[in-house]
């Protein structure tokens, strides 16, 4: 019943992204479309995935807990959200919440009609909102920050629904795509910072919202655009056609879309802000070679950590002229428990995903290449693993910055004490995982490898917040101490 | 998923009570009495069960659907649920609705701190007040009239919850038994008309509430008194001692308890409003007898349907000084669905929950004793059936008047097209389901077994609505025209 | 996964029956009317059914852990067992085995085709034939002794099914009534004692074979004859009509029908051997009052333990003129599991199935009537639980003699160290239980209940060793020292 | 409950290996240890898993349908199964069998002892052997052929279950790499052409047998050598120590390794008859690179079809100097069902696995390797995506000649009339699955790349069947006219 991420916590290593969202407009397989659509989006959120229609009639919905393939892929739930227009959302959620309630989208009735909306992100002020909220009566159903912005938009006088929503808009802060759906209207906002991605698509007559590019290519749609930072777009129908009217509600802030959805959220075959990931990732790639070569690191081989460092790996490789192999197989068949290890079998999280092709690495002197270290755990395990296939040097290069700093704008991240970036120097975190060398790609170098001639310390083009601590963006609940103690007062279990 | 009812509906002519609810503070064992106790009252309600408590700290929180000793009985659930104070419910729902957002008790987050709430009973008001707090801002999360009222307590600024809680169920009218919980107090409210039971009952120093006396049974407490029409019970501790404070608040009015309680929806070792119910029905027995002599109707043996005919039957026997037998017997493990009739196959449904006990009517003339005829399709198939196993006469006495009007008090009736009393006189009936006589007991037939001495047409003692039509508390929604249509705008499924 | 009965073991104080059978030919609805019979025979085995049918062309199975009603009432299931002939199984199994694997109606292919055999009763030789078998390189697959008769079956050089399976069943000796299916025919044998019942029904041109009348009447079949002991018939069809043929392959062999099959085993509507079921429990309890008047026991009123003892207590009321009550109230929603009961709640067990209805039986003297006692453990707790609601004196009738012995003839039974009566005198289990006076029917008693003048000691008309310890069929595998190690090798489990 | 296959029918165009085997003796957490090796060999069977272990007493087994990951590794079940020595076996089925009975290792009771075997491979006279069993009265559970070989060895007299074993598998032709588990020996046998792979390991004392080196690899033991074709080692104690003994009870023939486990089945850091399975597919890249060169075909980069075309496909773009791009990127959460493609959302399936990245690929040639075309859907498919995305050109090169040949030596392949090249020429394939060029390497290119000069017409090395024909194991049954009809007499479903 108490569901699992995609892999034991021992071998994850990693900042997640915590949603996807996905919204579509004048397709006669809206459903389908959307199921689709989050399954390409399934990488931002493997746990709860939810839709919600509106068919002409009555919004419909089903939300489910578990990967969008196994859940939403029978045709009988399709044929009961059989609409044109639809949002939905996937999740990554973090265990001891309520969590069904939690699965977006949300939808409340209004006087004036229903309302559903998913967002990617996390409002920074949304518990000072909710406290205040609760004192006017509000009652609360979910510990979503989205329903924050529901209850905001119940709660004021506007007669038009697009009025209520940038009102409520207005009231927050924080970082958020998001996709919203009436009777009549496909919504999408992204903040004003535009830290999280929404692009938007087209197929046919219809548009389409989507966390990322991919999701177009999966049902054949073109990408038109990415939404700008502090845009909202309406979607809706005039006069019989569908037209679609973009607004500039919020006032204008300097860009800072993060950073980390190049090193690591998003998918390699995405385009974010006019950039393929892919491409940027191989250029990180070549740019920590270069800072390599300078340090006067050299190997026989440059091996990437399956799969995430493959592409960075492959930039080293060109630039380093070294033979790129694969030293370490992974294994995709990880199923959601194993066996606890036993004081007798040690080290074994790493190898249930993990491999080392000891064939290829034994006697050789190997770079590995990985997108980023957070507690170090997994690298300490790869590294010991290859050493015992017999590798004779191991140096460790990571085409990120070391993360000093929690992002409070979406990504699922551990507190300060966790990050071994954020309490051990270079050198100490080097010697904890076993690596002859370790090498993060500079600040600078990342910058440039997106394409910037460096990172400008007065106006950074990117949020970089977990490298640098510079949060862009107020971070209004964790100054007034956190999530306040009535939100996890009602723990519940149960269904079936 | 989709759960379903215990029986299949062909054979299931029965009205149904909607819900029960149990409370209980100061015991150690508060979660392991409250799932007792709910499993004492599944008659109730047997779809739905939920428990919530609060341990000190938390609220904690367990729903299920299914039956209470399936879905509560594991030692790890109590165990997260320990605590002193808890309250619980069990619920019969209907189709179609959202089903798990129903499952009581509702809880909410207020500024005071968290309340919980479950009722046994119907709000007649719910609707029009539901359109009025949307119209406010308030945003709803089931079909629930529970969570009407948990709207209105958030909507005033009395600052002690017990006079949020009068304030906002001196807005709704119906019938209702409440039972809540907060972080300090046990709370149970009769309607002023006190149409659903609610007793008091103590264990130790612990004080309980329940639906009925047979909870206070299971766990080895004594049964205090009913709670009156009208009275608020505040349990809580003072100084260390649990105290127990009373209050009215309502408006004075005349008593209107449900009579139909005590021929069919209450289990017969309950004790309600001073009367054993199993007394009561040998007594409407003893009295249905006696009517029927007068109409000269005599047989061999009287014969109950089981198992809700059988008190009344044993009554009757005795009056009747006839031999009582088992001429029908019943098959207790009916599942959940069975194979749907083929044309080759008539007249199942029946029979799989009865058999005609054939050699023992075989060539005999029987009294069929029965508590009700809802629809008459199951009295029809008996009636075939014993006649097929050869009883030569067949008079069907039941141990009610008829009924001919709904109810909108909690219980789950058909619409008035549907019930055969209120579309067929009695003779007319009888031919319909095949008896060569039926007899009803009569009104004051009836009373007089409730301990009347009669019904005063002027102030009945009872709510006998669904005889007479003569509805005691005004039917605000019903009259209203209804639901409004966007209480089903969201039609969700999913989960697993 | 681990199925469990239908009461929690700590209040399920009674002998039970391990199977029920049921079979078919000529019905265009075999598998429906196979479903049905054995919904109507669930009582003779509640933790798994299997059907087998022959449609022509291959042999279909479908096999279940749970209630027939759960399991095989899906139109789906029914279309894929589509046949005209069919044979089915319910089964109560001891837990530790591999559960699956024993279900039954088994099945083997022979070079002359498929045989599939269900069989209700228990072989006495099973392990000695069974090592024998494995000693000429048979390979078991199950525990089950219905496939040492199979095994038997394939090894012999009869070229007709029917003489190998003659064979067969002269090589074994036991209790059994046995249907078996083939491409052809549907078989049904009786052992030569006849200790289980087996009757032959008939529907339009089809004939049925059923542990139990009763699962003609599900059907609307019509009962026909008992089928002898030693008996064998065979249905098939000859020149296109159905013909039935009886053999008596076996040494005769006076009869023993099982006299606890009255008492307790089969439902009070069957008809076994030429008696009403329900007419020989009656006179059990005049018997019963006769014995009791002379001891001069008498009551203010009769209360059943329910639901067993009600016929008993209805003829002791008749025969003593004391009114019958239900003084104990049973609760028939009870689940699979339930919370073990901390010492804070003691003697929950039988709560959670009964409850002394205290309004009836408070002040007053009661004669309490049940079917029989094994353990002795739920009399105790039912007796406490009257005399806390008020009762001044519990004499305890039981409607059998003290059980003595364990049965080996297809009955689940403790051992002879668990029976209180094979360990107390009447006296010292009277105060164990705490009863005022506890009197057991005689043996003669039981007798003239069941129509004979008494027990006659030279040939006792029925099997009765669990009362006198005079087991009529040799117990070749329990002087052999019972199953040998090897059939508990592998402990499976698994599957999903 | 029916078990589906890793990835939808539609795309996933490739053989499959039917399973794979573990054994160990001598390791305290022997089962933990089997568990860990089988999911390691996981891809050779993803549909069901089984371990047998004994632990000094009783053997014990779970098995499963499902994921090793998924049904093995709570500690629960490990610990049900603790002792030293166990085998497990992965498996890959086809429908439309009883599943659970035939999933492996099977287990039966002997005289002197129990015994259990799990293969990997297929034996090619299982019928006709089984239809001479049946008729001498052996009785089959499964359609297994592992079966079989159990019944020859309870069906001979030799004292050693040794010889029976030898015995049996004297009887027997066909590939099998086999383990099996007695009370006090492993014992592992590999056929005599030696088609299958097995290797044996060691982990401090115990002894491991594996289909493959990377089960040795997850447990920390090391890879000792290949067991022989024609080889049995036999593992027990003796003196308290550990010995293995060897014997070869076979007559000697040429080895026929199957050529495809290097090709596609085997992990890429397995270790197979002496070579890396990653280095042969890089080399069998170089040679295809250099088979393309010859016949000029160029590009501007290499883009493997993912994952099984990534080792060659580096090879290829090693030896061509041509960039090797991630140009088709791979979906890892493809879940067991997904919609149905209505006629409006065509050419799905492809896209649910991979997508086309299309920043990298727009405007480019590119040579698109994988590993072999089977029906050629996928490619068709996926040159349509990559076309769609923009490449101009589009040349396929295959690291394995045309498979125009099904398997009969444990592979699941499809008929020949639905293999591709069975049916048309190397032109009218690149027609069909529009690829401006299709280029398969040779088969002299294919057995150079595995170290021979070339393929000897008179002896090949290998096991080539698949594109050549040439079966160097007779087809027994598949000449007597394949399976027998009684094999689907019995068609259960069931269970749960």
């Amino acid at each position: 019943m108490t569901p699992e991420g995609p892999y034991p916590p021992m071998d994850d290593d990693h900042f997640h992204d915590e949603c996807g969202v996905f919204g579509i407009f004048g397709s006669p397989d809206a459903a389908a479309h959307t199921a689709l659509g989050l399954h390409a989006l399934q990488h931002r959120g493997q746990e709860a995935a939810g839709i919600v229609v509106f068919n002409g009639e009555h919004f419909q919905s089903h939300r489910a807990l578990g990967k969008v393939g196994d859940k939403f892929g029978k045709q009988a739930i399709i044929d009961r959200l059989k609409s044109k227009m639809a949002i939905g959302h996937v999740r990554y959620s973090t265990t001891g919440e309520a969590l069904f309630r939690n699965i977006q989208p949300l939808f409340a009735d209004f006087e004036f009609g229903g309302l559903s909306i998913a967002h990617n992100g996390n409002l920074t002020n949304s518990y000072v909102m909710r406290r205040q909220l609760i004192r006017q009566g509000a009652i609360f159903q979910s510990t979503s920050d989205t329903e924050t912005i529901i209850h905001l938009v119940a709660r004021n006088d506007y007669p038009k629904v697009i009025d209520r929503l940038i009102y409520a808009l207005q009231q927050v802060t924080g970082a958020y795509s998001l996709v919203a759906l009436t009777r009549e209207k496909l919504i999408g906002v992204r903040d004003p910072r535009g830290v999280r991605p929404l692009s938007l698509g087209r197929l046919g007559d219809a548009y389409i919202l989507a966390s990322e590019s991919c999701a177009f290519d999966i049902i054949g749609a073109q990408f038109v655009r990415d939404i700008d930072p502090g845009e909202m777009v309406i979607i809706d129908r005039k006069d019989g056609r569908i037209r679609l009217r973009t607004h500039k509600p919020f006032q204008s802030q300097a860009h800072r879309f993060c950073i980390f959805e190049y090193i690591y959220f998003a998918r390699p075959d995405t385009r974010l802000e006019g950039r393929s990931v892919y491409e940027v990732r191989k250029e990180i790639g070549r740019e920590l070679a270069r800072e390599c070569r300078a340090k006067g690191i050299v190997a026989d081989m440059i091996v990437p950590v399956p799969d995430s460092g493959v592409p960075s790996a492959l930039g080293f490789a060109e630039e380093a002229r070294t033979p790129f192999e694969l030293g370490i197989i992974r294994n995709h068949y990880v199923g959601r428990t194993f066996i606890e290890p036993s004081s007798n079998i040690r080290h074994l999280g790493v190898k249930l995903k993990h491999n080392a092709n000891a064939e290829i690495i034994k006697g050789k002197k190997i770079i590995l290449v990985d997108d980023s270290i957070v507690r170090g755990t997994t690298s300490q395990k790869i590294i010991e693993m290859v050493r015992q296939a017999g590798a004779t040097e191991v140096h460790m290069c990571i085409a990120s910055p070391p993360t000093t700093n929690p992002c409070f704008y979406g990504i699922d991240t551990p507190t300060r004490s966790e990050l071994l970036a954020a309490n051990y120097d270079i050198e100490d975190t080097a010697t904890q995982i076993g690596a002859d060398s370790l090498t993060h790609i500079s600040l600078d170098g990342l910058y440039k490898a997106c394409g910037e001639p460096g990172r400008d310390i007065e106006t950074p083009a990117y949020c970089d917040a977990c490298f640098t601590g510079d949060y862009p963006i107020p971070l209004v609940d964790h100054e007034d101490g956190g999530p306040p103690a009535q939100l996890s007062l009602l723990n519940e279990q149960g269904i079936f």
